[in-house]
């Protein structure tokens, strides 16, 4: 199993499409579980931020390699990808038993809300620290 | 067709699921989707009403008579079943062509925020009007 | 907490609205997927039985009686309210800690498919059977 | 506005979130959806095809640039961004008035069911010469 957080879920008869399958969109709110999810293992939540401003994403993708279907379990593995200024890139290895059912990453810039807009904003270090403890990442040096 | 404010639409490949129909829960989402197409019509919108209250629902309900495929054009008649102080319940049939796919209602209540709670008011008679308008009701006598 | 089998579950960021609150429609798919849960725990798949016609809805509702948030834990609770020939009707009860957040129904028919048709057949004893027990239902007398 | 096949279509409240804005997961339902009118405007509906073994996708990923709200109107742009032996790369163009939304891509690939498994077959040749008549392309040389 790959190293990083780890979320399990089953996926719901509502998610398949009528190829029998999970629907491809599915995966993106697999990867978002799984990020609010290493949130609270952090100790943190993702909502509280909103009424600040928020995480909001700045891209998302998923390559798929193979299909999960009805009451399948299967295991979302975050990791923390990147880490620039003001952005978190994430890392997702979605697997069934020892089968790889795709990889996804996504990236949230950190922001404020003033005046009504949101501005991009310097990531909190406490929140990095907790966030990197989470997904079981060494600390860095130097930090 | 049934009397009323009609909205179209289409079935889209996410809405099947496994058994190769639209799922149970779309029906859901075409009822609010017909109820916010009916609402512009009127010239209003509940998602500005949303930051001062909004109408949460206090129940919904559909009775299933004959399922909706991919691709599918179905029609959602929506109109006003009845009006309390404080409250609209909305009546809706689906069809497709000359079928009946079901028929349904929603009850939404009249809220204003205050003090960050929703709390119950009396529903504006511009808005009552307005609907019924839309919805093609006969202006109700000594209104 | 109300009779019947527990389904646990956490609100997720994508079932909230602008409003704040999970979506009216998200209740539908509460409430099928701890019926699926109900399923599992009678050593049954409703997955299974859609290759040979399955358990299409006839009706659902839910009635609301307190909001869930973002993150908000809750409990689902199925009962079986009724059985007939050819029909299962549940009862839901949902709950956050000692707050009822509301209660719904869900009827579904026991179907065959026969020459691509979906026909109503008798609703087979052994899964009413190991439903009512997994639902912690009293054996019915002379069964 | 970008250059290909235009889809258009209007943000529902089920599809925003409690940051107010439209789900970053809607956005591949939505480049879905205007991926099927592409076909249907080709006289194709994947939804046959599907049957016989159908086009998975490979892969999927948007980059979000402006957010959208309820109730804004949109619009998809979908060109034919690759062809290969065996896939189709979709390219999307999201835009609210002049205002960029973001952009995406989806892959799939063409498959055939043999006992019960997908295989991956050549794409056929009218299909790729309807999606790109459909999608404005100018036709390749030589066919």
């Amino acid at each position: 199993m790959p190293t990083g957080f780890h979320y399990s879920r089953r996926v719901q008869f509502s998610e398949t499409d009528l190829a029998g399958i999970a629907h491809f969109s599915a995966y993106f709110r697999f990867m978002e579980e799984a990020e609010h999810a290493l949130w609270r293992a952090a100790g943190l939540s993702i909502g509280a931020a909103e009424t600040t401003g928020g995480w909001p994403r700045v891209a998302a993708a998923f390559d798929y390699k193979s299909p999960l279907r009805f009451e399948e379990e299967f295991d979302v593995t975050v990791s923390i990808a990147e880490i620039t200024r003001r952005s978190i890139r994430y890392g997702f290895t979605v697997t069934r038993g020892d089968t790889l059912v795709g990889t996804g990453t996504m990236t949230a810039v950190c922001t404020k809300k003033e005046d009504g807009q949101l501005r991009a904003v310097d990531l909190p270090a406490d929140v990095i620290g907790r966030l990197r403890a989470a997904a079981g990442d060494p600390p860095s040096s130097g930090s």
